[in-house]
């Protein structure tokens, strides 16, 4: 579906639980569609990536925020101020890298995945895949490219939910960039 | 994907951008894998109403609302209460029929299609159709059987969007109720 570029940022906030179920039905709907898991991680990830590229304008608009000094600025604002304002809940950020490049967000409530029990058919299915691919698409479009993946998932009977994330370069200026 | 029935009632509240993006995602998904718009309305519908059948349990344990005592109650705590509650948004209730069966919800702001242009090649495409579904089944749980439709549509080209309302009838208690 086309989006006209200019924005609100009104301030409807809604409880999460209509959107965790809503979530649910869209990837059962894509377990339907692809053959296997793996097929389905790949599909949200590519879903979320769309959506992270339109979700960084709101964001932007919402928040004020301006460019982050480092990778552990950028760290900070995901976990405090994005995951709050989308999800409602706000990750820790840790595991550092010792260079700096990597670090994991710990999310102790993940609210796509309340009262969520994946199959036995479905161990390898990433559920919350979308996630990464959001994180991914909005951070390229403020000339970041980083690598997220699911390290931990409360789902495969972890304990917590870690997202890692991996700084790989800054992206030139300019570039067009779009859908996937 | 299978959930428990124990439910917390934490208040995990976010911004709407996030669920209409993914909203988004899931009708692009469904104009993809259905020959026409009104496999996907069904389709919505449908999912809509395994969703409503949930929510429900979520609502009353949040609202702590008991049972309503006519239709017109049950209006009120729609708009006021629930559209509020898991889309940040009041509706208004209004046109009511003479018998008092059949009334009409105005959104002014229906947060679901922020910012989205139906394509022409899909004209008949009812894309917030998932409320609808979402009212059926959660009001058949509380044993009312009710019609719900879109009767006016802002992506359609209407000033406002209009869902229409009909009570059919009260359901027997105590007849086994599930997913369609």
């Amino acid at each position: 579906m086309s989006r006209q570029s200019n924005r609100a940022t009104d301030n409807k906030k809604m409880n999460s639980e209509l959107f965790t179920l809503t979530y649910g039905a869209l990837v059962t709907q894509l377990c339907k569609d692809y053959e296997n898991d793996e097929e389905v991680n790949k599909q949200l990830d590519k879903m979320g990536y769309n959506i992270g590229v339109r979700l960084i304008e709101d964001f932007l608009a919402r928040s004020s925020i301006g460019r982050c000094q480092d990778f552990r600025e950028t760290a900070d604002v995901i976990a405090k101020v994005a995951f709050k304002m989308y999800l409602g809940t706000t990750p820790s950020v840790t595991n550092w890298s010792p260079a700096g490049d990597e670090f994991s967000l710990i999310l102790e409530n993940n609210p796509l995945v309340d009262f969520v029990e994946l199959p036995d058919n479905h161990s390898t299915l990433i559920y919350s895949n979308l996630l990464c691919g959001i994180l991914r698409g909005a951070l390229e479009m403020v000339q970041m490219a980083v690598d997220v993946r699911f390290a931990q998932d409360t789902l495969r009977g972890d304990n917590v939910t870690e997202i890692r994330m991996r700084f790989i370069k800054r992206i030139e200026e300019n570039l067009p960039a779009g859908d996937e």
